[in-house]
């Protein structure tokens, strides 16, 4: 397309991203409710109406509740919460091995999963942020980025050092936008990451998968609104159940004419498939998935399809998630694997949610930039045990199941343990980041089971002053701010605790922006309640004032166990533990974990300069 | 205002409701979502901004949950789980005498009450409808209504016997609505009652109160998140919380001065105040709080009040509530009471759910008309009945409290236990109808602790084909279908009764419009499950076909005592039981059940006619 370059215009946002997908809609929404200038575009003209990931994991449901969007998601989504093995039987056709809760993550407030399609997904970010004023711009690519390294560690209101060059699908027009922060959310074949020249390591499987979307099924297989993963004689498939009546099948293939005309068509540099040219349609992957499932039927009513494709796994990861902490990339940009254990768009929202109140801390001068360093360091951990727990998943998986006949085959045993032991892992519940300046491994248990690293569990407690009953994961909002959640005993034995309390929330609120407590932070005090009910422990109009900012900020929690003493426990702002003292040894702990990071005020608040570099 | 008769307009609508009050707009939002075509108005210009009733019972909220809209009303909603009574002390000023849980009935599903502006509860009905094209006509006002009622009997797709003149006041323009149904929701001094000559039966009390509903309440009371109920030596207040920080102030007056005022400015004729000519302001009536509060201090943030009022209660039922079936009220408009219970929007919203299935299922000619007549007889009953612990409640409420110097006052105990006991009234969980054509009290006890003529309890099942834990409150929807309820044990034990139903809801589906079960039925299984997991207990696609219209259908239940045997409970269409039929004896008690209420097929399907009635 020949476009003058003087028909382009230049503009600032603080943050750009690139990529409507959704962990991109996952940072744009989080980012707009933060108050923070964002833009997200995208090359793709429509928004999407149907296929591609479905899955929603526990963890991830709990991250929408703390951002007010789970509701929704579960009015419109289908929930899993049984998963059924079936296998060869003596008569060469499958029979039920086994029926097991779906999700095996104890502490899981919702223990199940959530399929919805990705569209719909997307649209309960886009509708929200909708509300701040803030739209995809769509049928708009990226045409070149540059960063200024000389002027990347200068956090000023006025320093803009991405410079993004965006065309105008629709009218070929060029956009330069100066950013603060750019976060590349482009995909698996993401621009960013080639245009950063950042690799991508591991390497391309040879399994071949096939995926079909019924929006009608005709079947008398017991557990079609179950999860099925099914072992047959005839190869592997799984039996995603969806909203409404829909069903997704994922089925393997093997099918040497199947593989060959796939084979014809990939693009050897990226492995992409070129649809339009294979010789295979939704009707063959059907088929193979009839003669799987045999002696059950499945049809798709009216013939119809909703969506179909074909794919080879890659288990890759990018060898870097930032440059110069002004550029990042998440989700499958850095990072691709079998989409078995559901695991592709929790991954990517997971990297966004982890990402964007650091963005927003150090763009309001709240926190030094070098937490910004956290992101990689947790979300590329991460990503690299999802790759190697998926080799270990997608082997099982592909593997002929063990008959009478094959006794080398994967038997249910081998593959149930297997699917059991990595529940922690595939709900997103178990994972733990590493430490860091906001993850103090110091003292890393707490008395009520609670582990720095983790996300803070769903925990039942009562409001003080009106008795309502309510769980403490929704006090912490992502908001932005931490969580100092304090654990008191009765009345009495506070007092000591109370003292040096006081001493170290003084220490806080002079560190904090604005010498303002709450700007970073939010109190919230738990009162262990000695008797059955609540309505007979305290009066909450008798605790100090610095505890009770508002009525609704005492709670009393019913103590579970013996060994369960008075703590503080710090939340991040995206709901994982980062740091726990014990009440005793409060002093100088808490204040100590904030000056790690928060903003020095010696610095100037709106501008930082990094070592070795001048701002001039 | 002349108008010219010759402007008028003549218009025809299925239903035409007068008064947009919570009566109203329960009963146009359930008529529309029916399908009925209705039409609902309104003399106030403008929509409710403040005060007014706030309180919603238990009841109600499994009323609004059936309707999909209590989701709404606990977000906007605040909840009251605590009540707390404070009586006068030694010092002569007051002390917590108890704190007691706020609901005391024991199968509420939602075991608090919700305060809300009634604006506010207005707004859900009306943004609901909306979706349905039905909005409130405002600022229009009924000048006549006749009934003709020589077709009063005849339900005929054509015929309209009710005519209404509605008065627009913005333009003064006349519209003439022809009708067969017409609600008069029009509140206590209801200009429809009136203009039928429909007596209220009962008397005015003497007792005064004030309300205050302040926004930023200041003060250090322990319960002012709580409901309140202050006795003391300088008189009796309630306190209750409020969406957000609001509180809200009930204040029994008995100050000479105030009382004198209040009493000039009475209308003789009609109780009402006139609130513009009273000596009396919201300052007083927080002046009189505070005397009662002391030592506790209540203050109004920025001297604000959002509303106030003051009034006398007066205790009357309407002596019929329907004219020949074609004109009903509901509400305010048939029975007014003290706000002590909460009870007000309460009783006027079931008033309307229990009406409006009955008025579509008339309409659409699927029942008798008689059935209609239950409404008065179901609800009159319910009014009475709330009179009379109102007269009880108001009586304590307003009685001096008991004291060493005062012994013949109310003690706490006396007080609390009336609140108790009537607890399972006060939340609308305890109602029971009486036995009618729609309500066969032959078998009134099911093995489930279910009672005939009680709403159907929330009781947790697990969805066979998904293993999805579900209450079956939520399988109730207000969708004007009966729900027979069909409870069976094991595969085994079921094939007899299972022959005998096959054969019960062939009879059904013959009495059906068009032979189809589903037009004014829905059948839902619950299989008691032997395991302690539902994925063991069965495989739902083994179930006959008749039970399983779709996947969605078939349930799990976990027995929970021996005596617990199969049988088939009928919910009629606003959720209450309708008949309990033992499994043993299934055979035609389900049929004769509905042949006693169902059109009869020789009659023409749109056209009814009374005893004695011709058709012209």
């Amino acid at each position: 397309m020949a476009v003058e370059q003087n028909q382009s215009v230049e503009s600032t946002t603080d943050v750009l991203i690139i990529g409507a997908g959704p962990a991109g809609l996952m940072a744009c929404h989080a980012l707009a409710k933060l108050g923070i200038r964002v833009r997200i575009v995208d090359k793709r003209p429509e928004k999407l109406i149907a296929g591609q990931a479905d899955g929603i994991q526990p963890r991830t449901m709990e991250i929408f509740q703390s951002y007010g969007l789970l509701e929704r998601l579960l009015k419109e989504g289908n929930q899993i919460h049984t998963a059924a093995f079936y296998n060869p039987n003596a008569h060469g056709t499958i029979e039920l091995t086994d029926r097991v809760p779906d999700v095996t993550a104890p502490t899981a407030r919702y223990p199940f999963e959530v399929t919805l399609h990705q569209g719909a997904i997307e649209a309960i970010f886009m509708d929200s942020m909708a509300a701040s004023g803030v739209e995809v711009e769509r049928h708009v690519a990226p045409v070149s980025i540059s960063l200024d390294e000389a002027v990347a560690r200068v956090y000023d209101k006025e320093c803009y050092p991405v410079k993004a060059s965006l065309r105008n699908l629709f009218n070929g027009n060029l956009e330069v936008v100066n950013a603060k922060i750019l976060i590349g959310a482009d995909g698996a074949h993401s621009w960013v990451r080639k245009s950063l020249g950042i690799a991508m390591e591991g390497e391309q499987t040879d399994y071949v998968w096939g995926v079909i979307d019924i929006a009608e099924p005709e079947s008398d297989f017991p557990d079609i609104r179950n999860k099925a993963v099914v072992h047959s004689n005839h190869g592997t498939c799984m039996v995603i159940p969806r909203e409404g009546d829909k069903v997704r099948v994922y089925i393997q293939l093997d099918d040497g004419a199947v593989l060959q005309s796939i084979a014809a068509n990939k693009n050897k540099s990226n492995g992409r498939i070129d649809m339009t040219k294979l010789a295979v349609g939704p009707e063959d992957l059907l088929c193979v998935a009839q003669k799987i499932l045999h002696p059950y039927t499945l049809r798709a009513g009216g013939g119809k399809f909703e969506w179909w494709t074909v794919y080879t796994i890659g288990q890759r990861v990018a060898s870097q998630f930032s440059v110069h902490n002004r550029i990042f990339i998440v989700g499958d940009a850095c990072h691709t694997h079998s989409p078995k254990a559901g695991q592709g768009m929790n991954a990517s929202m997971g990297d966004s949610h982890n990402l964007v109140w650091k963005i927003s801390a150090v763009l309001n001068g709240w926190v030094d930039p070098d937490v910004l360093d956290t992101y990689e360091l947790e979300r590329r951990k991460y990503a690299q045990d999802l790759i190697s727990f998926d080799r270990k998943f997608a082997k099982l998986f592909s593997g002929k199941p063990r008959t009478e006949q094959y006794q080398d085959g994967v038997s249910h045993e081998e593959f149930l343990q297997i699917f059991q032991t990595f529940g922690g892992f595939t709900s997103g519940i178990g994972m733990r980041y590493l430490g860091s300046t906001i993850t103090d491994a110091d003292h890393t248990n707490s008395t009520r089971g609670i582990k720095v690293g983790e996300r803070f569990p769903p925990r039942p407690v009562v409001r003080a002053a009106d008795s309502r009953p309510m769980d403490i994961q929704d006090l912490l909002h992502s908001d932005g701010r931490f969580k100092v959640l304090v654990f008191l005993e009765g009345e009495k034995e506070a007092t000591i605790a109370l003292e040096a309390l006081s001493i170290e929330l003084e220490h806080v609120t002079r560190m904090s922006p604005a010498n303002n407590l709450f700007a970073v932070t939010e109190v919230l005090t738990f009162i262990a309640g000695t008797g059955d009910s609540p309505r007979d422990v305290l009066n909450w109009t008798s605790w100090p004032l610095m505890l009770r900012s508002h009525w609704s900020k005492i709670f009393v929690e019913k103590p579970d166990g013996a060994e369960y003493s008075p703590e503080v426990i710090v939340v991040r702002p995206d709901g994982y533990i980062g740091k726990i003292i014990p009440s005793h040894s409060l002093e100088s702990q808490l204040s100590n974990y904030f000056s790690g990071f928060l903003r020095k005020k010696t610095q100037k608040s709106t501008c930082y300069i990094g070592p070795g570099l001048d701002q001039s």
